[in-house]
């Protein structure tokens, strides 16, 4: 929570609105970007807060260039392999879909038709839950244009652009995400994190999986810096950018 | 979001700490404080996060006091009678409960076993969710203390020490709620709300309840000031320390 | 069952009806008070139907003065801090909910458009079932109007007549509902209770309630006698009584 | 509710126990009866309670000669053939399987052993309702002794004896329910009904089943009289005897 | 699976068209055959596929006698009282249900007006929950055309047919089970079973059913042959036919 | 269904063994191969089956090289993109998971300890939900080991051997598909498809996917031959042969 500076006077946050405020920003056709985030463990190095402060951080400058609204963020997510680590708090995959099926639905009822749901966790099952929410009030409303995705999903997209700085291999508190929080909340990053590469057995579900990974990192943070964080944010902010203006067009 | 004091140093914030910190803390036994809010019209002058706002402010004061770790704040709550008023995005009692049943046995499954459950939304119904889901976590964890209130019973209790200040049938975005967010954020209120005071029919529930206030107050909140704020909250807090420190000694 | 009189040749109970006086009395508007009980621990002195038999009693008495129809009562609720006293069987919360939905929901198409939910125990998250239930069914209905309210709520309406007969901190099993059993049902009390008065930690959801109270009573009954009995049900009856008449008008 | 006799003196009824009373009971083993019944149309000649009113008087006299409990009456049921007459207030699938389940479960936890789930609907999901939740609870109580049943089993089971007494397609509403109803509440009996012999398209599951029986009668009542019902009740009341003194034996 | 005759050149299975051609069956009124089955002990002669293998097989007959097309069968059932046998896979009650509900639901959404649901378990509670998802479909889709039965339904009504062929209280895994396997898969069947007449007591629903089958038979299969299997396969088949064509006149 | 050989004598379907087999088979530590399909749209030459076709022809070859048991296949899943187009029959999320929960746990109540859930349709939300079942299954049991795969994952796994052969961007009913139902059951293919590249708007969720895509293809078929099918399957069935035999070693 400590980690959003308080930007006044820029209308950037949905709920620091009025009720009038809020419907006449409906009335313009606003974007609204839907953050989601987790409480989970990443290394010995970095916070539970991890997979929470890299979206808030990119959708506030996407607001910023755009004027979409950042609905309050929810902070808890559905987390399968570090489940069993200390820290990790996981929602199960119903209460997930149920959450965003409720948001969306109610944004929807207010008039809201133009929506982004941005997940700094980015699990299998935990996309999943929020497609699913999706489909459901899509399937209802169809004139919602409705964008899911994970701020990963960008990295892995543009993984062209960061040849040779990140590892192939990069993963779960690994130097990505490592180098963002150091560029977003330094004061979070305790030491540099370990080297670790789970060997998971091929597609096998696991009672525990994290006898694979005792560190609790998926790749390498040792080379991690502060640089690296701010180009990787740039790189997703610039395509979070475009892709708040196609919701816009329809 | 925005109205949260980045406190470096102090570990406050449960999803700022690693898993380690975490653990550690759990290992002495530490108090959470798991907050909820909601996203709900306040009137033209009040915001949307009018809810969110008082617990958390309150709820940093009772952790820099009592060394109590909050945890991500649930900024998204069931509201009924204003639920058709512009802004307010109503989760439904079942994700309400299964949100609080999820993160309170998380906790206690991370080895938790103090807990606050603060609202600011204080709701008949949404506070029934929450209820419900601490009875049903204690069932299973009967070493679990948990205590479920919101801000405003508080307020209730204390209703003596406020005689003369607060007029006696203040409520919703009425004197209190009002005054206290001009000492939380007076960047966000807008102007001084009107009076009203709604005459629902006795016991009945309505399909459209907003008939009866369609100013969305219930109350008079014109004379609101910030040093009446200031006050109530300071009630407020020395309470909920109070009741920190019961949590502390089983 | 054995406490309610066969009151042959008054069209009383809905279901005594056949399908077509039942239909004739849909047509002509009818309201139907749904009443719902419990089977619940009340002290060693009073019968488990304590919370059913003095609704279905004042629900007979406003029938005769208002032609309303009374509806099978449920004599099952949920109960949370006498749970666990030998004799309390409870509902769970989603079945208390889906029950009186069900009804609510039957009514409506039914073509009844005036119904009041009448419930003798007011445990809080007892009533927020039914409170949900309606909301449910009126939200889907906007012309059913519904009144959902315990007789206790009644008493505390009204508590200003009362003053000085029933001690202020009167409750589960006191004075109150040991005099209305006297006066409904003499032969079902045994003896005239204990005085109690259970000191619950604040605001905490606990394992145990019962460990506060052992004597399964909140407050004092010894000085119960029918005749306070008599005049609470006469004040009880005589406010629903005006409450069915304004479910009449709409 | 108004067709029970009341008898005081005889510890009949579960619910007008008091606490300690119950649990004295339980010690001793007892055999708790759970009556289902429904709220159904039953022609234009027999109440809508017709299904409540057989269970709940065949119960008693059982209970007088075995020493059985009485819980409670479910009145509600689940309807299907019937649901589009007027009357018909039909439960979900879901909900009588939750309330059974419910019960029966709480009546475990209580330190009961031997229940008899005597319906007096018998639809067949109605009827597989009460199974599953029977088959659910024994499952966790292996030690629980249920029966499930509905008086009109009994009817099938002794069909030889009422040889020449009763048509052989005799159903819903006939002659069997209206001799019985004739003989328990002959103030409900509104004239002797209709003969009428649905030609159902077999196997079909209907959207409009009440097309093929206008009169919502299934055979032909219009030879009935309490003799017959008189005698059908002793057959099955010494029957249920038998199977309550089979239950004990465990 | 592996019982299954390839059937080239007859477009029978639904899915083995492509979307095109099933598209221009719909438009001609198609009426698809839903067939269940299960993987259920079935004695120690007979397959656990022995309620799959009976369906399908009359199913084929039936379709290419009318034109019918056969929907992927389900060879997953509920089974009650063989569940703790090796081999028994047992689906719950609302998984059941909610299979039945959706399939029903997709062929109504691509135009299919009829459907027969062919069981080849004839559990209760089985069965329950095929009718009540079909309840459900066609209570939103009241033209849709829909029977659910078991084979063995058709058994019962024409048992006049199979008088002295088959003794009276034959069931699972009995004379008619086993002579139909051997009519249809000789080489799965294994030796000719062993009587046994189960004695449960009645109206019970028991936690240990197998107790009182330990063989998992009840009958008497030993005098079974293929030409009483050919024979009840023939009736059944007739009477489907007749079935098929009545779905077609609406 | 049609499209299965029957393999009489070699023990390769579950279902098609007596109770007693099952249990000396689960005895030896067997390993389960559970085939789930789908009822899909896959262009104009393509049948409805062809999702379930592919898996159950890998794992006869699989179970033939290996031992394993085959479960009877489950041949509905999941669609989304294609959910609109004619012939598509989409169970919803729960019922595929609940599904594949009841499944794996009555396999391990059996005793059963190994299983491959092989999934012959691929889309993610399908995945996911045979991934949470299995998760939930192996958190009660974690003794159980259990692989969740697509049988395309191992397409894409193995691409390099593939390279070449098949155009990058092939899918639904692509090249890879088009060529293996060539191999498996060439007189369901009817010609040979067309080209399409569906370009679908980045990460939205959509009310019309099939706008995107109206021959309901993705990728290029018309190079497609049994060939290149052959050599696929055999890529495939290496590989699981692979992982039954490390699902063994355990």
């Amino acid at each position: 929570m400590g980690d959003v500076d308080s930007i006044q006077g820029v209308e950037m946050y949905l709920d620091e609105l009025t009720k009038d405020e809020f419907e006449s920003q409906v009335g313009k056709g606003v974007v609204v970007i839907l953050p989601f985030g987790a409480v989970e463990e990443h290394g010995a190095h970095l916070p539970l807060a991890t997979d929470s402060i890299q979206p808030i951080h990119v959708a506030e400058e996407v607001a910023r260039r755009t004027g979409a609204l950042i609905a309050p963020q929810v902070r808890y997510g559905l987390c399968s392999s570090t489940r069993r680590f200390p820290g990790t708090l996981s929602l199960t995959f119903d209460t997930v879909r149920a959450l965003a099926t409720d948001i969306l639905s109610e944004l929807v009822r207010n008039g809201v038709r133009r929506v982004m749901v941005l997940s700094g966790h980015a699990g299998r099952t935990h996309m999943a839950a929020l497609k699913l929410a999706a489909e459901a009030v899509v399937r209802d409303h169809p004139d919602l244009r409705v964008a899911v995705l994970s701020d990963y999903d960008i990295v892995y997209e543009r993984a062209g652009e960061l040849d040779g700085l990140v590892p192939p291999d990069d993963g779960h508190a690994g130097m990505i995400e490592t180098s963002r929080v150091m560029a977003i909340r330094p004061d979070l990053v305790k030491g540099q994190g370990v080297e670790s590469h789970p060997d998971f057995p091929p597609y096998r579900v696991l009672a525990d999986p994290e006898r694979y990974f005792p560190s609790g990192i998926m790749g390498d943070p040792t080379g991690s810096n502060p640089e690296i964080g701010e180009r990787i944010n740039r790189i997703i902010v610039d395509r979070l950018v475009e892709l708040v203006n196609e919701l816009k067009k329809g």
